[in-house]
């Protein structure tokens, strides 16, 4: 995009979009078709078996909407919700806050515990308050999966316990959008109603696909939900109107093909490599970025190991330091796209992805650039300790596990 | 898709998704890239400037959202209007249709004028039904300007006129998603206030790019309909989030990054042919259709010529056809795509999509294709009787007007 | 190419470079990659065989070599033959004539035996020839299968036929360039010593990449050329030093490597196709042309028709008319390159090309296009009579045999 | 090519093939066309004019020939000279000993200067030897610019000073297929009459185009060459036949379509870094790369600081160390492409290519690699050093000069 030609390749470390794979990005070339044609459902109906693999469901219902992630969040609460619901949800970073105002803009009563920034969701105190909703007035829990903006990870499991333990019927709405295709994730073991994907993390696409997995009970739920009155108005986000064809392989209205050839591709690249070694590659790349923050004698974010994100990284920057100024610093003079601080940690953090089609040679390629950028920038850390540190570990743990 | 290999091309003549140029093809073959860098607005911030050309707006704002038209509509109506407003709009065809629908379901109170198929909106009766609005209830007229499902262009000047002829302070909503790009369309004059159009058509990309250029009048509208209580609640199409970011070049999430690249090479395209010669191709390419379907001795759907699509034609096939059988039958013997009859005219009627990046010879291509597919249906037509007359109205009148 | 956009594609109907299918051309693609590599080899050793069925050889060996069919005339001769020595060949047109000029250039002894240009090779003289031949001087027989210019393909197995009557040694060279691929070619049972294709035509991919089957006679020929002083030098188009690496999967020096992985897609496309099913089509394809040619009232520059090539037609014009006016007007009216009159037909014919990668509506739009291209240049014709006739023939012969 | 998925992107440091540019990679992605149509010398003439900025000369002729490095070696040669003509020429690497093997075999008289690998071609020796040839028997002196075996780059202009001191009227032809784009070469300067260049280093293309620069000297040569009977025996590589047709644009048989795109993007790209840009750039990360050398303890090919190559260089592993396996290791555990040692330094070297498209990150990564392949091999080095040291220099020296 600039004016003068810069040499070689960006390297693209933000926590997503992630780089599309050369096969993928091929798959996506293709010309234009009807999309009513006799043929098109050869193309469209595994997709919606397929992708449940990624979530981790057999039972869910797949849709497929020609949008991003933010509006696969509407998708999830205007389908299932009515006008005055009460919601309960964390907050504790940018995108669990920006759910937050979605669903208070929707006109949802939402109930938010504020949890440190560097920690998640909080599952004793999601337990407390569903025992305490005796009336049931809960509507659904939402919790976000994987907060990038801090670069740490909820226990969706201990989520779901909580919920059980309370015996609460509320709905369990995960924002799984930089997790999914990423990390462990299991829609039908941890019972979660609507898991909300986008194409452009670990599914390796451009943005521009939401995909949301549906439970039966979601399902039921959004029935009960389209009564004309106090339901959360929508059309374009309506589930019934994709599932009356999305059965045949056909869509209410035009799709966005080059990505649905996209996912394909990229469902197949993630079934060859193994669902398990992908998990198993983000934790060992994840860890790797971790043993060079220690070495550079620096912070993450997150407060403890359990909640390290495997998908991004959020690196302090020492007291004094413009974390903003690394990272514009890394992107004009080495081409390196970091990801910025937000909000609550903002000019604090400098943010390392680590998530999608990646491999060992290039996250040490982008550990020396922030190491560079860092030193260019008066942060003292011992040139070469980074990829020193990652480097020894990623000898040691081989990216495939089997 | 098919499992045996198909020599040669798909002949694409649905109207719409439309062929895409090469060039607009290889633009969009982009590595991801950090939504969120110092370079990124050097490609956006032009797009919200020049896409205003192909609405023929220079004070109209332009919001690119990632969606399907359909979403569009659903962007018009929930930024400007309150739960229970009334909105007047005609019905001639399955696209008015479904927008009306779409303005039901989101809880408005819809006036319906009922048109006959093949006619479009009657300024008259719109200017009376104005008229008798005293109050002034009427808070938007929505308009199909070009009905796909019958091949008629609605005469949105004369709408205009008649909104004005009644001293109406009501909104103008225009889906141009078949139109916009492919016929001469003039927001500012005809003070469109809502002009929808989609990528697939017109701006010859894939689907997934929705485009909304709206007046200085909606965009105040928009504000106050923010109030929390009554407004149709939306979130992603909110257009208030996009003019907080749009200026500066970016998005309030992550966009569909290849068709902005494919929008800025698309526009680019009609810039270098001149919308004015864009237009009139389209025209000439219609009227040869319209010569073809002539000298086969058809009808078209359209009544009368006034209502004549120039991206469109819509073909009435004998009594005692089939038209969804030739449609299949072209698909399938002559890899020819055409368009179904929808609704009403289901089986009645099989439509040429004439519209986006075309020229005779593919035209003709087409018409012979649909020539063979109706002669192998038993519709008795001279062979080489549409070719004959088509390419000697093309012989006679070039694309380009300059 | 042009200063203003010309909208819609180019309709090509020269006979090669031929249309590019959307997967082969996908297929190409690729980064760079090391040609040394361990994995390199997977992509590598089996075209070195599947290659094989388009030439109808199993005993064969391909080489291939990053170069245009001229470098692989130059290859057949250079490697098998010394300097003086001779070779009878017929002459029929352009690249019949070429051939020719090449193999004198290179120091050979050319017999040339002059065939009317519109008929081809004549075996009967052949065999007159290599019987007169009593000290076998003769070394090779080369024979152009398809001779572009003129639209004329010779009967190779005739000439086989000629040289076994005749109980001659020479070997046999046949340009199979515009017909390999296209046109059924039986090396193993014609024994054909060097069969050679270019990448362009049947194989539907760019120019660049030249392929030669090579029998294990010409192979020893080879060896017993390889002496010093007589032999006619090269090195870029040496067997041996391919044979050396071809073996274990690499090559003497770099590949041409998108060629590499788009032969692999083309020749799955032919397979899936079927090749049986290839050669009807492109029988039924020209035999279309041919009936539009008769509508016309027009000649073929083929004199009968067991000289009529099925991969290109050439069309002799009415005395008076220009044939190289029409082909200009053609492509600068109406996007569509058709094939000149090369040397003595030159603006005597015009060639529609009917290879590679075509289905009936491309060409009906190629046939209606000539005829608008001869209308605007005086030649009468009955505008349609050529889309009617072909058509009227492609509704009865389906392309595809089974 | 591996049966399960490796993921991430493959690190391409050979010496070339070299990184193909997003944006030529695109231009590259092209329909087939006509050839021989009115619009295809616009693509072509600017190709024949501006290629000759990347060999330094204003007033040389360029060919373009569908072929590898190899072919333009052998188009130099046969173009200018006769059968049993003498060369003189210095062996230093496998590159320069394979064109004196296709000298020989082409049946030259080929005096060979033997210098040490790791020393480059000898100005001192050739001035003698030219000095001795009083009878000007000796036509050319060939010289490897750049000897990407063991990473070595001969002073060409003291070369050039050599032959003028002699008062010899020798032609010079020099290969430059890994130098020119990327090292500084001046052929008009220092009068090269042939200039050797491949698309698949410097210019950043896929292999398959040859691409030399001839003075009039040897274009006076070539003619006074094509003598009938002694002359090299040469069609395809022929530099008289694209006389002929260049000039109007056009070829003597069909060109590599997408490469000639790919050359004027890429010659686009090097235009807009700066030729003194892109230059300073190969120094600097070349230098960053012997920076890492020389921390790990190791030593380069390259015997002394004046025959560095700043395109590639090779390093030598420690005594009883296979460089092979630490090849085959990176490629496998890393999917890191070193260059292999070739002949005299099979196992005893390993390269890392640094020529093309390239920026620090992507050099740094495959420092790391190299890195971690020998330790898992058992070269004791620092971990970090290699990368320690090159950021440092990378840190104070940036890639553009201006």
């Amino acid at each position: 995009m600039a004016a003068t030609r810069r040499p070689g390749r960006n390297h693209l470390f933000v926590p997503g979009p992630t780089n599309i794979p050369d096969r993928v990005q091929r798959a996506m070339i293709v010309p234009s078709e009807d999309h009513r044609s006799v043929d098109f459902p050869t193309l469209t109906k595994p997709l919606f078996e397929e992708t449940k693999a990624v979530f981790g469901s057999t039972e869910g219902t797949i849709f497929l909407f020609p949008a991003s992630g933010t509006g696969i969040w509407e998708s999830a609460l205007t389908n299932t919700l009515h006008r005055g619901d009460t919601v309960l949800t964390s907050r504790f970073g940018q995108f669990s806050h920006l759910w937050i105002d979605m669903a208070q803009r929707l006109g949802l009563n939402v109930i938010v515990q504020e949890e440190e920034w560097g920690t998640g969701a909080n599952p004793q105190r999601i337990e407390e308050a569903l025992r305490a909703d005796t009336n049931h007035e809960i509507k659904a829990v939402m919790t976000v999966h994987n907060e990038t903006a801090t670069g740490v990870t909820s226990d969706i499991g201990a989520v779901r316990k909580a919920i059980d333990a309370a015996g609460h019927p509320a709905l369990l709405f995960v924002d799984g959008v930089s997790s999914i295709g990423s990390l462990p994730f299991y829609a039908d073991e941890w019972k979660v109603d609507c898991a909300i994907a986008g194409s452009q993390k670990g599914l390796m696409l451009p943005a521009g696909l939401g995909v949301i997995c549906v439970s039966q009970k979601a399902l039921k739920a959004a029935e009960s939900s389209s009564g004309p009155n106090d339901r959360l108005a929508h059309v374009y986000f309506d589930w019934a109107d994709h599932q009356k064809q999305n059965g045949a392989g056909y869509f209410p209205y035009t799709p966005a093909l080059p990505l649905l050839y996209g996912l394909r591709e990229a469902l197949a690249c993630l079934r060859e490599e193994g669902l398990e070694n992908v998990y198993h590659r983000h934790a060992v790349l994840a860890e790797a970025t971790r043993q060079a923050v220690a070495a550079w004698g620096l912070k993450t974010c997150a407060k403890e190991a359990k909640w390290n994100s495997d998908t991004v990284t959020a690196i302090l920057v020492p007291e004094g330091i413009d974390a903003a100024a690394i990272i514009k610093h890394a992107f004009v003079r080495y081409n390196l796209a970091l990801g910025a601080g937000l909000s609550q940690v903002a000019g604090k953090v400098f943010r390392i992805g680590h998530v999608g089609d990646l491999n060992e040679l290039s996250l040490l390629g982008a550990i020396a650039g922030a190491e560079m950028a860092m030193l260019d920038n008066g942060v003292k850390v011992q040139p070469g300790s980074g990829v020193a540190a990652a480097s020894s570990y990623l000898r040691e743990n081989p990216l495939a596990k089997s």
